[in-house]
């Protein structure tokens, strides 16, 4: 417990004077004050976390978790779990869209196999991360996905994952996954949290068809009767939540979420399954969301909704429902070139430019 | 007249058969179908103008046209005129956002003054190109903003950087703007062209206080009562519109509008006054729109009502209120990332995936 418990107990309160020192900043540049929107908002939300005025930008990383899910068994994905293994290779050999983007925007990729259920472990695929908890979770409708241990595991080594990445120097990092039937331990979850009833979270996740989407419906029903008295038992819930309902992958984005938080550096929330596990680490440590950025409203079942009820406003909406980081990947870049505006755009002094008259 | 008339005559429909053959490779390749939402439909429409069911990109370009208004005289903005000139020089200096924005993304940045009230071009300045209708426009309170004749000429400006741009190969071309009070001419068409009430258009501009938002409603009211005549006696209305309440710029971006989708180049739209100009060039030619990207919802005004009135989706939604282009360019880097996507991620056949199986 002690690698949480510490990551929690460095976890400060959000530097307001770097946000006011970036806000003098972005109103002497050359253009009507405010008028770069939430592009401002986000410099000071970075510089704030950063903890640093002058809000410097070093790298991004991208911490992309694959695990498989037990529930699949119930017929709650349009595609076979093969397709978990499947899409790791993709991944390794860069063909996946993450793979694509983090090129494309210069992200390191850090790819982390947490629990697939084919183990490749011994002949190790490029450019894969072997922190397995298991070879999947179990089924949650007949009990706990995972053991207590397993997800204080699973957190762990997202905590490690981000103490890599950000001790590389990254100074925003990304989180997204890939696993066959993840979105629905993330509904589950979800509807947990936001106590919004699955009719109103659960989604298609890869392309259910109704009979599918029904089905999904009944199994997130049946797992919160299940479950809901051991984590109401449970103080704050979050861990106990975690092992009943959640993911390998789900846990370890967690992890980052409150190790980043306690390096001061910002994560960028991916879409649907991202929000379930950066919905865990608040429930952890409350005041945590303050820490991160949301990237996108997702097209995945009750996501905009849950967005809402969260009062987090996302930086993208483009119907995306993907995964794999992919909206978190496309946020980056806006933030990253809203850092590069508040860098290298002349002052008003500079440029010499008049004021305003009325 | 000829040029004009050429161009528009050469516009044709768009290409559903390389939008169809886009749609083809997009379900080939690894994502669960339809899952990348916005950033699909974006290749299918961009195949589509470029007749091109390969989606090739080359470059973006950005042109940026600078201009003066008379209606300055009666107190539509917060910053005084001068700053049209200044904000030119610090175009030309690489100092303003879109200068930024342009060196970020690698996009040629054209910056042509269509009639700044200073002219600059004896001791011309870098970077800018000299296309000067006059010394800005005359205050449309009082008469027309510009005789027939020279909206034409601005009109074949704008054909005519579109059509170099277009010549040196960019695939992708932004529109933007400069010019101080240019929301209030732009607020007046939008009216006109949609019939919306000034009282629901006119926004704040550069950050006016609300004695200067009164005012220009009342001026843009007033303008539209002088005018009204005029352009419902012309048929169409579209040039009769922009000579009466233009501004040289709006009438330049409104022409880059009809010349690209002349030559199968998609355009994006900036913001507020940008739209304006698409606004025109959609009542020169109906139908023209099909052929624009519309880069973003602006927190200027009522360009969200005016969108809706449109029924067009913007890429993106951040509160920006800058112009010179910025939130095209930031729409123009989320198509480029969306044909890369669409270029170079992985095919299910290709990486051994298996299919659905409900």
């Amino acid at each position: 417990m002690s690698t949480l418990n510490d990551t929690i107990a460095a976890i400060r309160p959000l530097d307001n004077e770097a946000a006011w020192a970036a806000d003098e900043r972005l109103n002497l540049l050359t253009k009507p004050p405010g008028s770069l929107g939430h592009l401002e908002e986000i410099v000071r939300r970075y510089a704030s976390i950063r903890r640093d005025g002058s809000a410097r930008f070093t790298h991004g990383a991208l911490a992309v978790f694959v695990a498989d899910h037990g529930v699949a068994i119930e017929g709650v994905s349009a595609f076979p779990q093969a397709v978990t293994t499947e899409m790791l290779r993709n991944l390794a050999s860069g063909g996946a869209a993450i793979s694509v983007l983090a090129r494309r925007f210069g992200y390191v990729l850090k790819i982390v196999d947490v629990g697939v259920m084919t183990d490749t472990s011994s002949a190790p695929l490029d450019n894969v991360t072997y922190r397995r908890i298991g070879a999947g979770t179990r089924n949650f409708v007949s009990g706990p996905a995972m053991s207590t241990a397993d997800a204080m595991r699973a957190l762990e080594v997202g905590i490690e994952i981000a103490r890599e990445l950000a001790g590389r120097g990254a100074s925003l990092i990304g989180i997204g996954e890939m696993g066959i039937a993840n979105s629905t331990p993330a509904a589950a979850l979800l509807s947990a949290l936001t106590e919004i009833a699955p009719e109103g979270i659960v989604g298609r996740g890869t392309g259910l068809d109704d009979a599918g989407i029904r089905r999904k419906i009944e199994v997130v029903s049946r797992a919160l009767e299940l479950h809901r008295e051991s984590f109401e038992s449970s103080k704050g819930g979050g861990i106990a939540m975690l092992a009943a309902l959640g993911g390998f992958e789900i846990a370890a984005m967690a992890g980052v979420c409150l190790a980043c938080a306690s390096l001061d550096v910002p994560v960028v929330v991916d879409g649907f399954i991202a929000t379930a596990a950066a919905g865990v680490a608040e429930r952890i440590y409350p005041g945590l969301f303050r820490h991160l950025f949301f990237s996108h409203r997702s097209a995945e079942g009750g996501h905009a909704l849950v967005l809402d009820k969260y009062k987090v406003r996302p930086i993208l909406d483009l119907d995306l429902r993907l995964g794999e980081g992919t909206g978190a990947a496309l946020a980056m870049n806006v933030i990253e070139t809203a850092l590069d505006l508040f860098h290298n755009m002349a002052t008003f002094a500079g440029a010499g430019i008049s004021g305003k008259v009325r």
